[in-house]
């Protein structure tokens, strides 16, 4: 990629020199994701001198590249006209994906700016809900009459399809366009002329329908290796395709997702950079709110317990660390567990097998780090071998439940129909905390008191 | 996908009651993943049989989809001449794939039925570093000479298309198969007879060479919506292609490794329930060690302010919740860093604008939390108005603290050459507790001494 940055320095410089025939020249050569990038070096005052240099085709496609903030920039600058040519050439869902960054007097100008039936398409694409499959489909694909022939199906794909976001799977469809088969460009070329589509298509098709849900859709990619998949509505109509390259966006967003639950955050499909605090703050403080307050459990079983802690003083010390190796152990067991489920890797059933391998990781850990602890605790600390045996055999106990704990919450949570994902390191961790403590206070009477 | 339930059944069925021609001829039209599936739901001694009533091509594609168990056992029943079969139908990145979970004497076995060239083949892909785009590229891709008119590419495609992975973007060498452009079918179908390869071509092409990381590879893909990537080698020859159904593959393998690593575990590409208990243990015992040595910082923290719970014993009771939400705070602050990092969205230079920004919500979420502490303390628990303050002012103090922490050093780690991963939970955590302590300790001395 060095070379790219060779390359827009050469651009920069002509911008410079003012050799704008050049640069116009060379810009327009670029690949169109590599053309937005190119604006992120510009200064603001220069942006929409260059963008008027790419040709409309241009234009179009790499405005559908840029980050938002560049859009409305670009979008606040340019006449009615401009707005016109680009709604015009963008495909339906890059349209729909840039509008709904958009502040709303600004939507209200485009949208006033494309034609009648576009118009209409955007307002229908706009009122699917997020994340399923309408908002995330093109309507821009290529479909046959099931009575065709190869010929006259090469002869319309010759003549349409330049302007569809993809040729290469085409789509079949009778005459109340329900959706019949699927016919790879692939079978198409090396058919013969006279052959029907009818008959060369794949009839079981595999479809989803405007409202199903993204996550799913995703699924369906990576077990088919599809590069494209048709919608179709309540009638088996087929009313648009979504591609790969979508859904790469939607895996990315699943697994940020997943980041954010298992973190205890509130998801949000905003950048960091563009959220602000108080978005940030609100994310964030309804879980660190019942993290807090579920807390108060392991400061009752404290409390309950300051006898033993008052009568073996030292123990007071080593709570923190019994509590945080048991939360560390049952965190790793939770996210093995969480991620093995949304990859489809574990099952409600397996969770019996599940907990056995659990339990028996958790004993050799526990072996290993109660062990160590011993041997810390009998060179460097200046406690009795009874309170060393006590937070010993606590830490060996405490990584075992907790292990135990980690696998088997998110498992339950699943079953009750909660997203699995909030069982994951914060709330196991405040759990494992309150029985961490009983265990130590138990232990410590029985070896102590 | 509840009709595909429905049809298994009625495989199933056809299988029980030995109507053999039907099931073959109802299998063999099912979708070579659907295939795949199917054996899941057959009893090990039926798999032999129903496999073979696949077609050639059918048993090779169905086969690649299989899961490496499955895999295992049906190499393990059938025929040289059957493997022979399978190796010579598979395409090379799904062959490699497959032999690289198999066990060595079957490897063995698999590779003396591979024809002489196919077997130097995959040994020299079996070579390639893993995660490289040696590894996962495939060598059936369609490649033209630039001097051929647009009517010889289309006569070459139409016969030896059929074998290729994809044929949607062709490969444009010069006579030392130096690759020199990109043409994609849907240039060659739209284009005229006469015209020459090598002025319809993309000539600013995008490829990667056979060792370039996987993780850089999936970032291309996601950047310019590609289907497909070359690969070179040194001297620029076109080796290979990458497609678009392995690179989902990839963000996935990708995505569990930070979930991993977040959660202290050294990653893996095992499957949860295919690791043993072994493995798992070794992947977890490292960081629990390392976190609860580093735990000891607390502990002589809390010994050396021992004086400070002895005087005022209810202190005792609120460390673990303190220590809690100041865990949790951090770890939501440093997910969100490593995610933005992960994605691109967050760069070394944003620094002062992140630790700024998580000040603010540090401080907002930080009173909030202090306050209803504040207020349960008062109701509920039985505390002098001077502890009460010390541990909510502690509470909040702590809260600003950690999200500094938790964005501070995923951001240093990246500077310092670490994958920012590493600074998530589990060590935020730990270095959250030791400065907890320090703060709530300092706070008491001087509130309450």
């Amino acid at each position: 990629m060095d070379d790219l940055d060779k390359l827009y320095d050469q651009l920069l410089e002509l911008l410079n020199n003012n050799r704008i025939k050049e640069l116009k020249d060379e810009l327009n050569e670029l690949n169109s994701f590599d053309q937005a990038e190119f604006f992120e070096l510009l200064p603001d005052e220069k942006k929409l001198l260059v963008f008027r240099l790419l040709t409309k085709d241009n234009a179009a496609e790499a405005f559908s590249y840029m980050d938002s903030d560049l859009q409305e920039h670009i979008i606040k600058s340019i006449s009615d006209n401009e707005i016109r040519n680009i709604v015009d050439e963008m495909y339906i869902d890059d349209t729909v994906d840039f509008l709904s960054e958009l502040p709303a007097n600004l939507v209200t100008r485009v949208l006033k700016n494309a034609d009648e039936s576009k118009r209409k398409l955007i307002n229908q694409f706009l009122n699917y809900p997020d994340n399923s499959a309408g908002s995330i489909m093109t309507i821009e694909f290529v479909q046959f009459h099931e009575d065709m022939t190869v010929k006259r199906a090469m002869e319309q794909l010759r003549a349409t399809g330049v302007d569809k976001e993809t040729i290469y799977n085409c789509y079949v469809v009778n005459s109340k366009r329900v959706l019949m088969g699927i016919i790879p460009l692939r079978t198409l070329i090396l058919a013969k002329d006279d052959e029907i589509v009818k008959n060369l298509m794949e009839d079981r098709v595999i479809s989803v329908s405007t409202l199903d849900d993204q996550e799913e859709i995703a699924e369906i990619f990576k077990d088919y290796n599809f590069i494209s998949l048709p919608v179709v509505d309540k009638e088996g109509r087929l009313v648009g395709i979504i591609t790969v390259d979508d859904i790469m966006d939607v895996i990315d967003q699943e697994n940020t997702e997943d980041f954010e639950k298992m973190a205890a955050l509130l998801p949000s499909e905003d950048e960091y950079l563009k959220t602000s605090v108080f978005t940030l703050t609100k994310n964030r403080i309804l879980w660190l709110m019942v993290l807090m307050i579920s807390g108060t459990i392991s400061a009752s079983i404290i409390s309950k317990y300051q006898y033993v802690l008052t009568s073996v003083l030292a123990l007071s010390a080593y709570m923190t660390i019994l509590t945080g190796t048991g939360g560390n152990s049952g965190s790793q067991a939770s996210t093995l567990i969480i991620r093995g489920m949304a990859l489809g890797e574990i099952e409600m059933r397996d969770i019996i097998k599940v907990l056995w391998k659990e339990v028996r990781v958790g004993i050799l850990c526990g072996a290993m780090l109660g062990f160590v602890n011993f041997a810390r605790l009998f060179i460097f600390d200046d406690v009795s071998l009874a309170v060393n045996l006590t937070v010993s055999i606590t830490m060996a106990v405490v990584v075992v439940v907790a292990k135990a704990i980690g696998c088997t919450l998110p498992m339950l949570a699943k079953r009750l129909g909660f997203d699995p994902a909030i069982m994951a390191g914060p709330l196991i961790t405040t759990v494992v905390d309150a029985i961490s403590l009983l265990i130590y206070f138990n232990i410590a009477r029985l070896l102590l008191l």
